[in-house]
Order: C-alpha cells, then structure tokens, then sequence
C-alpha cells in the first residue's frame, strides 16, 4: 500500500454517518490529515479536533451547493462520495425480477445512487486546484459492472451505479483537460458490514465480510496509488480495475 | 443479412411515431408481418391493413400495462422499444460540461430512457412464449457505452443509456432461466437522420448519416441473426457488439 505523506492535506467526506464513511473519517484523522469535513444529513460530524462537520442532503441540491462554498477558502485535495442507498427508506428491498419494477422506486434509486454524487461533482470539482493532485472518489459497487453481471437482479440498484460509473468516466475525461494531476475513480468496498448490507449478509461467509475500518484502510489506500492515468475506472478494495 | 421467413409473426414497436421507429414499421409491413402493433403518444399509428396503432407514454406506467394487454390475446413475438430523448422537450440540449448538470433534467431523461423502456419490458416480457423464439430490443447508444466512452459530455444522455443496457444485461439472465429461445439487446442505429439527431448532424459527413430506412433495414438483420447466446448484448447496425 502507497502511502503519500503529504497527501491528503485535506478531506471531505459526504456521507460520513455511513458505516464505510464514517470509518474514512475516523482513517483519515489517524493518519493526521489537517482538516476533514465530514458530511451527513444531520449534520452531527464525528468528533475530533480535525473535523468540520457539515449538512446536507442528496436529493437538495442548494445544500451541496452551500457546503462548497463552505469549503471554497480551505477547498479538500480528497473528496469521496461514500453515499449511497439499496433499501428505499419504506423498507422496500432491490428487485429481485423485472415483475416487480416501480417507476417510483428506480427514480429514488437514480436519484440517490447517480444524481446525487453528480451533484456532488458539480459543486465540488471546480474547487480542484490545477496543478497539484486531487481525487474525487465515489462509492460504486461491482453489481454495476456489466461486464461482471452474471446473476441478474437488484434493477434499481445495479442501473444506478452503472449509470454513476458512466458519470465517473466522464468527468475524469472532462477533468482531464485543465488538470493533469487529477483522479476520478469508482469504488467497489467489497461486502462491508454496514446498514446498507445488513439484509444480505445471510450468504456471505464471514471471512468475506469485512468491517467498515478494514473496507476503509485498503479503498484509501487504493486511493493512495492511483494515478492520473488511472481516472475514469473503477477499483476494488484491493485495487484491481472492476470493468465496465 | 439472414431473413427468417416465419419470424417475426407480429411485432410490437413502442415509438412508431418517431425516424426509427416509424422506419422499422414500414420495413416489418414490407416483410409481410401478419400484426404491428405501432405505438406513440398520440395513437396515431401509421397506415397498413396490417397496423393496429396503440396510444402510451413512457412516463406513464398504466398506459403501457394497458398497451400489453391490448396484445395478450395476440401477442407478439418481436418488441422494439423505439423511443428516446436527447433534447429535452423544452429545448435544453444534453449537457457540455458537469457544471451544467441539473438534477431535474437528468431525472427527466432518466425516466424516459431508462425507466420508460424497463417499464415496457416489464408489461412485454410476461407475453413471450417459453418455446417460441422472441426478440426484445431497445435503442440504446454507441456513446452509453462505458469502455467506448472517449470524448465525455452529454452527461444525462449517456448515464440514461449506460443504465438501460445494465437493464437489458438483466432481463436478459433473467429471461434465460425460463425461456431458452429468447434475446433481448440493445441497438445502436448508428447516426441517423431524425429529430433527435437533427441539432447535432452539423459534424457528420454525408455519408455516414443513415436514412431511418436504412437504418432500420440493418437493425432488423441485425436481429434476425441473433440468437439466445448473443443475449444481453448492445449491437450496432452492422451487428458488431458495443463495448460494455
Ligand atoms: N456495504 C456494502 O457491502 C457495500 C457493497 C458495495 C457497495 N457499497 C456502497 O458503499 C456506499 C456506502 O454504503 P454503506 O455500506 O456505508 O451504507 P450506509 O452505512 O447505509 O451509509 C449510507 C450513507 O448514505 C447516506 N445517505 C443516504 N441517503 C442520503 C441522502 N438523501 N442525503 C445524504 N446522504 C444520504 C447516509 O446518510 P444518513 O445517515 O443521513 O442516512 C449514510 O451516510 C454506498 O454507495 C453503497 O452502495 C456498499
Ligand atoms: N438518431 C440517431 O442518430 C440516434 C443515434 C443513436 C441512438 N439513437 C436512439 O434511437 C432511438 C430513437 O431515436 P430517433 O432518432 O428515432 O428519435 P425521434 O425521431 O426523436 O423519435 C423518438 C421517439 O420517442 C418517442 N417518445 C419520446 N418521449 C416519449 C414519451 N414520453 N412517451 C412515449 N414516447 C415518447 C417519440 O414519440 P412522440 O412522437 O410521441 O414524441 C418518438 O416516437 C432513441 O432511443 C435514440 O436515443 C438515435
């Protein structure tokens, strides 16, 4: 594992009350990083001397707006988007058929798991500085791997990401052009015992569920070693390309 | 280009109403397909003794459950969703830059190629037979392409399509385990001269602009070769696969 000693200066996490961003906030301090922003719905950060808490939802795009102007005169070189959803807030699962698809649901999903980090992009892209390294990361899954999709199901869920890790593609492309030193990448946190996929774990063996801090320490370090030529793809938490 | 004489025996084509979709109509009456169903917002189907025009709209679930069945009696064993938007119907075109990304409008171009098309899958699939060969297809894109993906732009556009191939990917495998003859595909037209495309041919040599007709005579031989093995797949008007 990579590690730079002088990179991140500074993070922001959206989604840090989530199991894996709550663990990339608590990661990030231990290893001394300045100043962390760390952002939920509540907008009750994590403790620590380091941490700029701040609010925000998803589906409102003036509060993202509101917390990059927040962040504009001490801008993050680090920021990941460790939202996401699979159940909807009813307690309705993934579809497990095309019978049971509800336009209602897949917009929440699309809106949640796609527009959601976009608008994160949006605001928080231009803070980038031209000429040093910045990273803008978001929490995608190796269900929205096409290539990967061998058992179907999870509609919703395996589009939006799909469709995020389009968005991730294009932004790294369109990034490119005035920063050279800058990363777009995907993550896939490997199965993460969090509330997110508490509902599933019944077939994962144990020794395949990682704990958030575990899942947390390697997709930082994934982070740690790629490159610009890297932008664009997505990567497992041991670092290998998930493909398209 | 393989022409199966016994195949299609009725089609039903979402989107009549528009270059492409109007084209495959004409092309499938000119074939002697016994039925079209020919589907658009206004109902208005085309002329042919063999039409049975049909009125739905994407954004509206109820029209298309009550579209499907309109068919059951008689259903088709060819479905093409044809539909699809690019510019949005108040004139917004598909976005430059991510700084132009506006949650409303990728919601709106979501909901039509993404969530319009499963919603037809999930009304159209149920009436396929389990021992007769059946097509469903939709019209995707080169550019929903993840691994093709080298200029970027056009943000909604190209994350709705990346979305509804991992759809197609889905009902795919899931057609699979019950009905061993059938294909379900995405289309790429390649660059034809329609509405959708009308703001955008300014780039594109003559030659490489496609009448609907021709168009939609490649993208029905396209189909007529494909078999069960090729499920899942997004294919090009010359039968080559896109990329994931
Ligand atoms: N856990 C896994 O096994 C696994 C596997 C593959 C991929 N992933 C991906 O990893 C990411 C993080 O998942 P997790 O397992 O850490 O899940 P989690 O513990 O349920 O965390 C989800 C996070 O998303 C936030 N969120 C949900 N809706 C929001 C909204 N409208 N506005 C703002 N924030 C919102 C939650 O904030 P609130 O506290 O405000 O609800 C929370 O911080 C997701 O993208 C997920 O798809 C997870
Ligand atoms: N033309 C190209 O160069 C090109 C290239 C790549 C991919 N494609 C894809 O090919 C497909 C067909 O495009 P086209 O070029 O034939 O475009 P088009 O002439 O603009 O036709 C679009 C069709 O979609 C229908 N539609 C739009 N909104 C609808 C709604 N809410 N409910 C029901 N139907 C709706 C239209 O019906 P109304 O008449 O009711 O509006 C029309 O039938 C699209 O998916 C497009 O992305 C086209």
């Amino acid at each position: 594992m990579t590690s730079r000693t002088d990179y991140p200066r500074c993070a922001a996490i959206f989604g840090a009350s989530g199991g894996i961003g709550a663990a990339m906030c608590e990661a990030l301090a231990a290893r001394g990083v300045e100043r962390i922003y760390a952002g939920s719905r509540s907008g009750n950060g994590p403790a620590g001397a380091a941490v700029t808490p701040f609010a925000f939802d998803l589906a409102d795009e003036p509060s993202i707006a509101a917390a990059a102007e927040m962040m504009a005169s001490s801008p993050p070189d680090l920021v990941i988007a460790a939202t996401g959803i699979l159940t909807l807030p009813d307690g309705t699962g993934p579809e497990r058929t095309y019978r049971k698809l509800d336009p209602a649901a897949m917009q929440q999903v699309l809106l949640l798991n796609t527009i959601g980090p976009a608008m994160i992009a949006k605001h928080m892209l231009p803070l980038f500085s031209r000429d040093e390294r910045a990273v803008f990361a978001a929490l995608s899954a190796r269900v929205g791997s096409i290539g990967d999709n061998r058992m179907g199901g999870w509609h919703s869920y395996r589009a939006s990401k799909a469709a995020l890790n389009m968005l991730l593609k294009n932004f790294a492309i369109e990034l490119a052009r005035t920063h050279k030193l800058a990363v777009v990448a995907g993550l896939h946190p490997g199965t993460v015992d969090t509330a997110l996929s508490e509902p599933f774990q019944g077939n994962v063996p144990d020794q395949q569920l990682f704990t958030p801090q575990h899942s947390a320490e390697r997709l930082l370090g994934v982070l740690d070693g790629l490159e610009p030529k890297d932008s664009g793809g997505v990567f497992d938490w041991a670092g290998a390309r998930v493909p398209d």
